[in-house]
């Protein structure tokens, strides 16, 4: 199959299984399910719940069990992204061409949306622990993962470093700093979760992990040069507001044609990786291009 | 032991635990580190966890089985707190006597020192899984209890109701909502994850929970009625909010002699229940009576 189709399909099948999980109940007030809704359905290219099914794939894990980690996934990824647009974060109105959360719901109602999608996350994921001890257990190893990726340690840490630095002159060590953690960290837990979930060996957990520091990389590195070249339109959002808040970046330090050699060493390191899985990394090995491919 | 002795011991216990339970680590923002410390060691009566760690005792549970459990819920119940003061939400300067989370270090470290302490209790939960099968089980079913009563059909869709109608006439259905969700779900929350972890019998869950019930409303009007007779410096706050926020509260529907008169029932209904645990639930019993008679 072409590899468009299949990503395609890949995001259809991940955006019904986000819907059959979204909140129902009459007990709970609808303004929040809208607000959770409207964030997690606007579109958004579902990276990382298809890496981490991919992930289980390739170590021959069960799709269908780590669906749950899967959606929990996005759903911290989107309400990061919800806190991170506040007018007291980066104080952005438009996200993927739509208005942002806040701009629709209001502040408040918007940091309990954020509040409401991790804490969802983390439910998910209590409720659809297997039954099986062999595979609770490596399940709940990749709940624990899931956690500190999202955490101080991993993403809320990338978060604070890049708000402590919002107003100042940022070095290439703290630039660094924010790009493994703010984005990189949740990248790598997709596809470690995934293994993990699944039983994957050592060797296959280290070479996932790898890839997933490569493209994680690649994808922060891609983020910042679309933010010199890339076409509005296709972005959903206004470019230039690294420079414009003189944000140090891949391209402002190395230069925008050196920054694209260190993406394609980065994919070919990544891509090497993959070959120990043979044909079933395939198609994680197309989504490591398309990442460092993309225009949006 | 006289009550407030032991009260006193409690608090104290709770805080090492929570210090000790504090995160840790080079790799970490110290910035965030100190956010979360502000809030979570900024007094408080740790209700929360000592209500946890006393139904676990009822119920002949090992109290330093619960303890992550009780971190948790008062780490939650403390993100809910610098949540609920930005300036977005109630915008409140001051929380027990000193300056608000944001107040200090501004509004967008304090969303993160929020996501981070409701993450960072999930963290704490999943890390402290007990390795006994049986042990292991109840105590993921007390998460999964602290996750719920934290979430959209608990804590959060008090918040979100609270916020909805912040500007507008409540009705009396809206208040008890509000009330029920807000501050009762997760004080019931407590009582039942400290059972549940300890295994408790149906039995006992029930009593636990009712008591939960009356103790968690009979807590939310008194705090109704401080807002009208409370002494500001006690409280550590100002005064008045409701009435100046035209809210609906209990002493502004059924006058304040009715309030105090439903308080003392609710008190009293709670306290019959617990007679199943006989001197094992007496420090419970006084817990009630304080949180019905507290002035601050």
């Amino acid at each position: 199959m072409e590899f468009d189709v299949q990503l395609k399909e890949s995001i259809k099948e991940v955006e019904n299984i986000l819907e059959e999980f979204l909140p129902k109940g009459k007990d709970i007030p609808k303004i929040i399910i809208e607000a959770m809704e409207y964030s997690l359905m606007n579109g958004g290219k579902r990276l990382r719940p298809i890496l981490l099914i991919e992930a289980a794939k390739c170590v021959e894990g069960d799709k269908n069990k780590v669906l749950p980690l899967a959606c929990a996934i996005e759903m911290i990824h989107t309400y990061s992204l919800i806190h991170d647009d506040l007018p007291a974060m980066d104080d952005d109105d438009y996200r993927r061409g739509k208005l942002t959360n806040h701009k629709v719901f209001g502040e408040g109602m918007s940091v309990l949306a954020g509040d409401a999608l991790l804490n969802y996350a983390f439910e998910i994921m209590l409720t659809h622990i297997p039954e099986n001890y062999k595979e609770m257990m490596n399940y709940l190893k990749a709940v624990k993962e899931i956690a500190y990726a999202a955490g101080i340690q991993g993403m809320i840490g990338g978060q604070v470093k890049d708000l402590e630095y919002k107003e100042g002159v940022m070095d290439l060590e703290t630039l660094q700093y924010i790009h493994i953690h703010k984005t990189g960290a949740l990248i790598k837990a997709s596809l470690r979760a995934g293994a993990i979930a699944s039983g994957a060996t050592k060797e296959q957990l280290k070479v996932l992990t790898v890839f997933g520091e490569k493209i994680g990389l690649a994808f922060q590195i891609v983020d910042d040069i679309l933010d010199v070249i890339g076409d509005q339109k296709k972005l959903g959002k206004a470019i230039g507001s690294d420079q414009k808040n003189h944000k140090i970046t891949y391209p402002s330090v190395y230069g925008l044609e050196k920054s694209q050699q260190m993406i394609e060493k980065l994919l070919q390191e990544a891509l090497n990786h993959l070959k120990l899985f043979g044909s079933k990394g395939q198609f994680l090995g197309e989504l490591g291009k398309f990442i460092c491919k993309r225009e949006y």
